[in-house]
């Protein structure tokens, strides 16, 4: 296959990796059919963001379709892929079947509870907009419920929020929690303090940002001590049930507890075949699935190997390199064409307002730099103008008025809990 | 009582008329609380723009708890009001009761489906942020089912899009479906032309928007049909089935349904009294409930004589009129105070596009003028800098580029219905 025509490619997911695919097709001779179980594609790096009230759904995510409106021979299906056909060449969807020449799995992962899949519904995890959406009306309605709560024990369990895992999503969210409740919301209530809540990040190693320079590791421990936040480290998990967190030596009573210990692919249930540890399938240094050459696994659904025996980690520049990286062999194929290269540009993790760590492997920084660096490379990433100029302003904003603009309980999206 | 101190106001709902009375007793000797089912103040005249993706929930919405940060005599209880016992001066929630000495009602209306409340899951109708979510992600469900749909009557159905009642909330909804249909999405979908969706229009009546001026009247049916929305006339609604509306003459199959055609206060059953046609009750020359001086009724709860037998119309201007007033009386009681006179500013409607009806009695105009002026009017009264920039940016932004930036199907939101 020297010169490809009218191959029929199916991407299935749309996130960073899977847009990045579609992009280098765009007019290409393939017909691509894209395949996601949403409508929109997500910048998930700011997702907290719309958990914590600072963002709008529609600031983060845009319609897929028209990302693709003028390219012709791209189609785009919301639908959800049960199973793929690796030797008839299918993929299975909810509503109906495709048929592919070449297809490009970039499903991504899911929340994983470790066996404990029941505790999904007392300690959701941060993925989509739902979830987003679901985690603020949780902080900002237990605010409501302590308000006019007579109990103090039961006040208590409203006034506290408990953050499992301490990467960069779990110290993005304690840092922002810690924030609302000290100061977006200190002169909001008057029966409770809402400076008085009690914010805990449980970790099971000894370090939160594991991965990250020690230093910056220390750094980012006490800025969120700083902002109040409890540090409980070494201690895994034993049980979640609702409204309540159960480790080792404590008990405690949240009304909101939020999930952020570990992600998973079910890439390896779909194609039917054996995964590494969270779920990834290893690939073959141009990304394909071995045996099947007609099959590319990229993003966190992938396990490529990187220095050694270690896998590229599962953040958005990675997907994007290789979703550049397949699409061009999928556009000009080569009989001879060189292996993936994951090009690290590094870890950058935010805390708070004035309170970030950025590693970049030789430069490391922190502090109101670091943050400004973050917030200007996130805006720089947002694909699409208008979002990045209301994104902006929003920021701007909230950063002159230190106010939670989304701070809005829709209500009814839900099924009550409590 | 020529002098008032320490007395406790109960204000429920804050909706225009609550947050006016609210307002006005910033810092004064009354100890207030504002009970209202949700936690915010919402901009109504703009919730179809939720619902049709022009803006986001928190463009139009803001924290009541936010507004009186400052005001240290106010207290905000997000609950809902059960009963209210005039007798012993109590109002009571959900979850708890509040003594009043005095009680302004300020709940506003409902969606009325004229004994067919089973109609409601069918075709629901637009008062909150939620029923504004989800009418938007029928709509867009709708198109996207479509596009996968091989069977044409059942595409037929996800196409149609069938809007109940000519008033300004049905006149804005037909014309804006249109638009996302015949522009916005026009380039996007690559199965279905969306610019075959038909959108339809019902009215029990001869015309649309009931009470405007005959002209404007007519200019408005002939931008709506320009806009290729089928205005139906003279037809009640016999059934609503799901996906179909039963009419005399015909039935429609529809994937979308959206209820406009009546709203009705629950006042009345709060208090335990007699209501007019439309449940609200009649007042006072004082917007007080005769016989409990100290219950006053404001908005669409009340039922204020104008123009000999009418009442005062349902809308925002109304209702904040009504709201400073009670407001002042409360702030400073007199022994002779003058009876409420609501002054009438006139009636605005859009179409969609530089399409809009103006009247203001003695002056009347259509057109882009008049939708400039209607944008204008809505900017200048959403409370709150933020969200007037950020919103008039966003607008500015969709005139130039024509997309509907809150495109995003958010999913798992609501129950599925199909």
């Amino acid at each position: 296959m020297s010169e490809q025509q009218h191959q029929h490619v199916v991407i299935i997911g749309c996130g960073f990796g899977g847009l990045a695919v579609a992009k280098k097709l765009i007019n290409s001779n393939c017909s691509v059919t894209i395949i996601d179980k949403s409508n929109h594609h997500l910048f998930q790096p700011l997702l907290y963001q719309v958990a914590t009230a600072d963002l709008s759904p529609s600031d983060i995510a845009w319609p897929i379709r028209n990302v693709f409106a003028q390219a012709k021979n791209i189609k785009v299906i919301q639908d959800e892929v049960t199973y793929i056909d690796k030797n008839r060449r299918q993929v299975k969807t909810i509503n109906g079947q495709y048929q592919y020449d070449q297809l490009v799995v970039a499903v991504g992962a899911e929340n994983t509870y470790f066996g404990h899949e029941e505790w999904q519904a007392n300690a959701p995890g941060l993925k989509d907009l739902s979830d987003a959406l679901m985690i603020r009306e949780r902080i900002l309605s237990a605010f409501e419920k302590a308000e006019q709560c007579e109990d103090l024990k039961l006040r208590e369990a409203y006034m506290t929020f408990v953050v499992i895992g301490g990467g960069p999503t779990g110290v993005e969210m304690a840092g922002a929690i810690a924030e609302i409740a000290k100061s977006t919301l200190a002169r909001d209530f008057r029966q409770i303090k809402t400076t008085e809540a009690r914010i805990m990040l449980i970790e099971g190693g000894s370090n939160v940002l594991n991965g990250f320079d020690p230093k910056l590791c220390q750094y980012t421990e006490s800025a969120l001590r700083e902002l109040g936040v409890e540090l409980v480290f070494e201690r895994f998990v034993e049980n979640i049930k609702p409204n309540q967190v159960i480790l080792k030596d404590q008990c405690v009573s949240a009304n909101t507890i939020i999930w952020g210990a570990g992600v998973k692919s079910k890439v390896a249930n779909l194609l039917d075949i054996k995964a590494e540890a969270n779920g990834s399938v290893k690939v073959d240094p141009y990304l394909r699935l071995p045996d099947f050459t007609d099959v590319f696994i990229i993003g966190d659904a992938a396990w490529v190997e990187w220095k050694g025996n270690k896998t590229v980690p599962g953040i958005a520049p990675a997907a994007k390199q290789q979703g550049r990286y397949v699409g061009q062999l999928i556009r000009k194929p080569s009989n001879k064409p060189s292996p993936f290269k994951y090009n690290h540009s590094g870890n950058l993790a935010t805390i708070g307002r004035h309170k970030a760590v950025v590693d970049l492997g030789k430069m490391k920084f922190k502090g109101w730099l670091a943050w400004y660096f973050w917030g200007f490379i996130h805006i720089y990433f947002l694909i699409g103008v208008r979002s990045a100029t209301v994104v902006l302003l929003q920021w701007f904003w909230s950063y002159l008025t230190n106010k939670k603009p989304a701070r809005i309980i829709i209500g009814k999206l839900f099924n009550k809990r409590d």
